[in-house]
């Protein structure tokens, strides 16, 4: 795939990486079914980093879908004062630099309707993370952001005004990730406009940056971190059930957007004829509780979110209520569009390990929800400790560890069913794993 | 006054109450400057509630402003099956009935733009409760709630369907509160319009039913729950900055709401002429970070959100986001209506005491803003389990323990300054406190 270009927004890009650079950080996992690069994992891909030393870093992918929709991507990101006017320099990923603040980038894409909107968030996200960091670099590097990016003042007490609303470098690396979130989103509707291209995905990053770890999510993967004593949540994740009242509220307020197709109000199950006259379930968007309510003929139509756990749909035709691109997606047979009902905008979660002592065997996990629909925390946090504690001399050991978690998810074989240990039925999703090294973080 | 009278809604609300039940039910604290009925505390109030056995209950006004905008509630709600075309019954409110189901409820109502909307809401809630309950009565009484209010199934699997949704009798307690405030919030509007009057007021309800306690609050009073080792909070605060994000987005769906007077950026200060061009810390209303924007002119209009804690405001006009009332508040010498931005429905939070073990000196404390303006939780929980340790033989106590928290944060008077213990400045808000002792809640 050539790199995605994009008329408007190409020259507030930073130029292309070199070819180097490209192949480094281009999608890992953009096999697809026949490409076996890891014989023991069918359709499955595996890509080591050996360039980031602090951290060894695997993607897997067990697809067992004809096309692999996951996509990765991992760099370091070095982020540095651009003077106004002055030219780009072309080697913009500059690597083990001293003179710049460095960030550690990793992100999964989880796409849907084809992956060639992962395939461009994969390749994007971090530039415009880059971008939006080195535009705030100046905010940054001081103990407190200033009032005015220049950092003169314009009003003697601006230092006490931002104090008084506690704002904190690290409030700038979160609107920076907010803010680049949305910035791809532009790039992937325009860039899929001109290719005519459709499809979306989620996006889950995470930033190690000056101490800290951000992650931000839109969409339904998930990282957590494993430590010594206890399982962090570093994510959320947004579904048409999780955002049921921000999605049920935007059609309250413009009605429009269901076009008379849909109804607004969840019931427990899809209403029928029968049902009409009666007083059933239902909930309307400012509702955390339930009522009951008349049904009218109105209420057959199809809800707007309907069904539940991994079966929920919004508008019929998403599983989930944020992620990047669906600009194009419409519900099948109508002219409904699903993107206003759609955010771009991640949640970000904030880690400063300045607060916690980091033990050798403590790691982030981060997984599309192949892993996590059959998985949950605890059953991971106990692979993880129990792997790792047993493989103490092993250098592989988180790569393996990676590896272990994909298997243990995509199950095992039996007839034409994939079974997980415990005889339930295995993840048919795509799974996607990386396994984080949290500990000498900082050494080379 | 007269009770408030509502040609479309009357039909629909239960009649009014005879004359001793109003008397019994009408708003606590209708004490204006000079009506001195508790000599400890000028211009305070103070009520007891004989007839409720299981909690005793009090709720004291230390205003020292001129009239007191605070009002209370405290009634028993008791929830019968309605046949459908039987005559209402003129003693609607039935106490210590076994044939019905019997609730407790609590209510704190913070006017503001003077007691009207307060003083309505304190005598009209409850009904609107007890109405919602009612209504739904058919469903909590079962062990799940039926998909269908007759309980006859149209579709074999409706309980499936309900449990898979995990559907509670709580959840329709949720939602008949949610939904009682939001009747509410109309009955005033009507009411108001009717009769001239303006204002509105925060709304803060506890009801004890069916073993659970459910606190449902719009605006910025605060319940806590203060148990022997913990502290367990019970609301949330809703204000212009607590809910600055869904604020912005309104504006930014229909920025016509702001007639071109407000910007709807926060930043830390009021811009000046002498930050257009500079880049300042802003926040938009997807962000939870923060970022910089070159300031343009428009920028340096008034922010939708501005100030910081007890000054942060919505339109430069309202302390808080949520609540009854203001239907028609308009920002001072424009056309802009505030009411668009307000919210009328409460979070509900649940507390199940079939899950703990409640000891003898645990308490719900509920108070307006006025107590929590000086004291933090931890403070108040100090001041009751050191209060009532001291007090156990005292009949009195939890009355006394209500004084005694109104009058620590009232202070004393020191020359024309009320001043707190450690000198800091006592509120100058009005001040009500209920204490409701949550021991042996269903004996007689």
């Amino acid at each position: 795939r050539s790199r995605p270009t994009c008329p408007r927004c190409a020259p507030r890009l930073p130029p292309p990486p070199p070819a180097a650079a490209a192949r480094r950080h281009r999608s890992l996992s953009c096999t697809s079914a026949g490409e076996e690069t890891v014989a023991f994992c069918p359709r499955g891909g595996l890509a080591v980093f050996p360039h980031l030393t602090w951290s060894v870093c695997r993607v897997i992918n067990a697809e067992k879908s004809e096309f692999n929709e996951d996509q990765a991507a991992c760099c370091q990101i070095s982020v540095r004062r651009r003077e106004p006017g002055l030219e780009e320099d072309e080697e913009w990923l500059i690597l083990c630099s001293t003179q710049f603040l460095t960030g550690h980038y990793w992100a999964l894409f989880d796409g849907h309707g084809g992956p060639d909107a992962a395939i461009i968030a994969s390749n994007y996200l971090h530039y415009c993370i880059k971008q939006k960091l080195e535009e705030i670099v100046g905010g940054i590097t001081e103990a407190q952001p200033p009032m005015h990016l220049s950092g003169r003042c314009v009003c003697d007490s601006d230092p006490q005004f931002v104090e008084e609303k506690h704002i904190h470098a690290a409030d700038l690396v979160v609107g920076a990730l907010e803010n680049a979130f949305q910035e791809c989103d532009e790039v992937i509707g325009q860039e899929m406009e001109a290719t005519n291209q459709t499809g979306g995905c989620t996006a889950l990053a995470a930033l190690y940056f000056q101490g800290k770890l951000y992650v931000a999510n839109a969409g339904d993967s998930r990282a957590i971190l494993v430590l010594k004593d206890n399982i962090v949540p570093m994510s959320n994740e947004f579904t048409p059930e999780s955002e049921r009242q921000r999605i049920q509220h935007l059609a309250f307020l413009f009605p429009k957007l269901l076009d008379g197709e849909f109804t607004r109000f969840e019931f427990p199950r899809r209403l029928k004829g029968d049902d009409v006259g009666h007083k059933v379930l239902y909930r309307d968007y400012f509702m955390e509780g339930w009522g009951y309510k008349t049904v009218e003929k109105a209420d057959l139509k199809y809800p707007l979110v309907h069904g539940h756990g991994k079966q929920a749909r919004l508008l019929g035709t998403l599983a989930v209520s944020r992620g990047l691109g669906d600009h194009q997606l419409k519900v099948i047979d109508t002219n409904i569009g699903v993107k206003p009902f759609l955010s771009c905008i991640p949640k970000v979660n904030v880690f400063d390990f300045a607060l916690h002592d980091i033990k050798e065997d403590d790691v982030l996990i981060m997984a599309t929800d192949g892993l996590w629909d059959v998985l949950c925390n605890d059953e991971v946090a106990h692979v993880v400790r129990s792997f790792l504690a047993e493989n103490r001399t092993d250098p592989q050991r988180f790569s393996e560890l990676a590896k272990c978690l994909v298997c243990r998810a995509r199950g095992k074989k039996r007839g034409h069913r994939w079974m997980l240990d415990d005889s339930h039925e295995a993840s048919y999703d795509d799974i996607s794993v990386f396994v984080i090294p949290l500990y000498k973080r900082e050494e080379d």
